[in-house]
């Protein structure tokens, strides 16, 4: 791939496109809405508006984490609080499908209609990539970013239209591009993590106090895998409930389940194979978590399994 | 442990309680009520009359296979069909006390209790171990044969006394029991079974259905792991879907886990560090039965998890 041509004529699209008019788009830190912030600014500087939305679903310090990386290139990033907003959207659900629903439409009809309105926005930017739009071609995910390829005009639903840059190039592609555009290591090179992001993660309902236990699963899981080399690795919280003993007493405790992979390009994907001294000290330090008593291992590959569990 | 003083004990013991009268048990297959089962005879003859109640909570094979060796060691055992019932009293129960509850109740006041009066038996001889006693005594967990310890008196409640003649003895004692009483291999080096069978091996409610997915895996792991030298191995299914792709299409797929421990005494367990060939080999196989996507290993140790999850 070209990424200096490549760079070239999407800034050359979307300064066409924005005209003197004024863009948004989300940045979630992940290498592609990241990528496509550093594409936008190049195209448009301060005409585009770039937010961070935090949605409750978030890793361990990760909000403030991304504010810093793009103050530090010179993009400013405008965080928004919408945490509560998303947690009430999501009460009580638990079928994946409108897990992701309402966060789809919390995010676009609520909290982004509202942005773009203030900002007087007329297009949004963003990062959807390649392999996002064959799964939900496919029928076999709904990424929360998909709208014309599945036939919802975005104009006509939500009221602006959106440019992908993004969209032909497969999560490889848009690394080597990050890197081109001087994009920091601490996001070129991390992990895959999804939409919904930790929602995704866990299987029942979303609720705060089981946010908290995920995301602390999910900081130990970074931690201890950060070295693996592994193309993605995580931690999921089921809903199922299993016996265990603490204190010499009965306990009815949560699963964690920690899924590590080998992939190219997340289309296919095989689990690691880790130590046994590593998995142990995974399962060590998860299941001191409080109310967690189990410590689970994916060996599933994709196919059949998917990475993430909704 | 002196086993032939043991024996000489506890079959002049049985004697003594029964008398001319006649005495039931139950035979589950598993290496606690087979011993019984050879002391009861030992000690009364042809007045021990030997049950195996198909509780449809069974292993593959499993009623036809036990009856078979009991008769090949002139211990003749009557098989009794009570699927339906237990079925029906397991029926929308997700609770796992309320599904041990349902097990003890259909065994003891029902099942049981018709084929006492049948006999005309007086006692009825079970397979308690100290480990049962224990842990129900500690609240870890409700055995279904713990009626005295936790303060049920069995005359009064099912109509009949419990003889419990391997009370004192934790599992390597019986196993060395067992060996000395001549019973075969198959059972004596037979890896334990829970009391509540495959009922124990499923979160969630206990159906037909998922009874068979339990028993295919638990099939598939029990051969996979039949020369792993571990104290104990089992497959769960959880009551917990994740998504998965099949011929191209998403598939929300069931989750099974498969547990395999090191233990002396199954007071405390760690999990078997097994080698990656095997756990791709398990996770192939056991990702082929209808209906499920995923499997995990589980990692944990014995506290904080137990060895089973229900």
């Amino acid at each position: 791939m070209d990424c200096r041509k490549f760079i070239e004529e999407q800034v050359a699209a979307i300064k066409k496109a924005v005209g003197d008019g004024t863009a948004i788009n989300a940045l979630s830190g992940g290498v592609d809405s990241s990528t496509v912030t550093v594409l936008g600014h190049k195209a448009i500087g301060k005409n585009l508006k770039t937010i961070f939305v935090d949605n409750a679903l978030m890793r361990k310090g990760e909000p403030k984490q991304v504010v810093r990386i793009f103050a530090d290139m010179g993009i400013p990033v405008e965080m928004v609080d919408a945490k509560d907003e998303f947690l009430s959207a999501l009460k009580g659900l638990t079928d994946p499908e409108e897990k992701r629903q309402a966060i789809t439409d919390t995010f676009y009809s609520k909290v982004f209609s509202r942005l773009v309105k203030k900002h007087k926005a007329k297009f949004l930017l963003h990062g959807t990539i390649l392999t996002d739009i064959e799964e939900t071609v496919a029928g076999i995910k709904r990424q929360h970013n998909i709208l014309e390829q599945i036939g919802i005009d975005p104009k006509e639903a939500f009221g602006y239209p959106v440019l992908e840059p993004l969209k032909t190039l497969r999560k490889d592609n848009v690394r080597e591009l990050a890197r081109q555009l001087g994009i920091p290591a601490e996001i070129t090179e991390r992990i895959p993590f999804p939409g919904p992001a930790l929602a995704a993660r866990i299987v029942g309902e979303v609720t705060e106090e089981r946010l908290e236990t995920v995301r602390e699963a999910t900081d130990i899981v970074e931690e201890e895998l950060a070295e693996s080399g592994a193309f993605q690795y995580l931690a999921v919280l089921l809903n199922d409930y299993a016996t265990g003993i603490r204190n010499n007493k009965r306990e009815f405790g949560q699963i964690i389940v920690v899924r590590c992979i080998e992939s190219v390009d997340a289309r296919e994907a095989t689990a690691t194979e880790l130590s046994w001294g590593k998995l142990n000290q995974l399962c060590e330090r998860i299941t001191q978590i409080k109310g967690v008593n189990r410590c689970l291992y994916d060996l599933t590959p994709k196919p059949p399994a998917t990475v993430e569990y909704i």
